[in-house]
């Protein structure tokens, strides 16, 4: 029986999974879901598919899975990624946890937020932040940009060592969804932009494809200036 | 040679590990780093201990890892941590994964939040939030602490099963912070308080141990109200 794949490519953690998936060359059941109909609000849905009603999320036989590092890892266990991808050997899969742990707190909190407030939230009938509000988003965000820039890219291809792994798509993801609120990464940070080519490199056709609607939403193709 | 274990019990992954390690019977060299006193952020930490320069972290050898959960999981992968705290089983195992993603930013940054906003920042010589401000704040680890109380705890004794793992341990360490901004969980989560009280028992005298700073600055004792 398939895996059941369900994810929003609007969702970051999403892009990421679907790119680690395709790239891994796994056969999965495509279930998308439209959060922006709130197809994940609905009783059913917390029922029978992810009882904290988010994606990404899988169904593998009988076993239900929800947030995406930790399924990840349950694929990894089972064989299906390769290994260059999430290493098996424990020291260099350390390295990967590292970075996996990391950025919930720092990358993704402060990509996400400055994403939320300056796009999402006002498209939601929300109020759009003051200038004073959208520095302090912009501040956080580029602290944590820093830290790839300055610290995870230091003398070194990918941000765990030379060769591409999930930790590197998980961080794409995270920093490609900040287009959407038309903030351009590349102009402060010259690693990063290096670097996310050659993760977009990498793994294209799939990055293309997971990323159609932030390309399309930004106005921007994935070489352009903002 | 001995791990290195750096930490400061004045911060919750800390305690997680500390209890942990302990509960596990490692034996470690201790090395404790007072972030009161910034002892984190100089230049000789960044270079010889941790380059995020934050508590906990480790040294093996000459590995350095940072982390609390990529810790761990190096740890397992070591075989130091017993099985019923971190299962090697793989569906199991999966299952512990999914809440310790989970947790980063919903319960910790929940708890985190309101500790830091109510009872940190004012002591660091910040502004008092205004009421307005602690209501948002409460209500977002609120949002939070009924995942836990309706979900993560719904017919089970623990968090992932009926046997204590290192999930309970994280979610327990982030949930007695709030003691220290006068906020006691046990008024509107019955089963949270149950479940507290029984990972304390499972992991004395280490639990209370790692907490006498947190019992100590908010005048409490284990089990008195506040």
């Amino acid at each position: 029986m398939l895996l059941s794949f369900y994810y929003d490519l609007m969702s970051q953690p999403s892009r990421a999974l679907y790119i680690i998936l395709k790239v891994s060359g796994i056969r999965f059941r495509d279930c998308p879901v439209a959060l922006r109909n709130g197809e994940h609000l609905t009783e059913d849905y917390k029922r029978d598919i992810n009882r904290f009603q988010k994606v990404p999320c899988i169904i593998d036989g009988d076993f239900k899975l929800a947030e995406s590092v930790a399924i990840l890892r349950y694929l990894s266990a089972k064989g299906k990624i390769p290994e260059y991808l999430y290493p098996k050997y424990f020291i260099e899969q350390a390295r990967v946890d590292e970075f996996l742990e990391w950025q919930h707190i720092t990358l993704r909190i402060g990509c996400a937020m400055y994403f939320r407030r300056i796009w999402l939230d006002p498209l939601l009938g929300g109020e759009k932040p003051s200038e004073e509000k959208i520095a302090k988003l912009r501040d956080h965000m580029e602290m944590n940009l820093h830290v790839i820039e300055s610290t995870w890219l230091e003398n070194k291809e990918f941000l765990t060592g030379n060769t591409m792994t999930v930790a590197d798509i998980f961080a794409a993801c995270e920093i490609e969804q900040t287009r959407m609120a038309d903030y351009d990464v590349r102009i402060k940070y010259p690693k990063i932009r290096s670097w996310l080519k050659r993760v977009r490199a990498a793994c294209n056709p799939h990055y293309d494809y997971a990323h159609q609607f932030v390309y399309k939403i930004s106005g921007t193709t994935p070489n352009s200036k903002l």
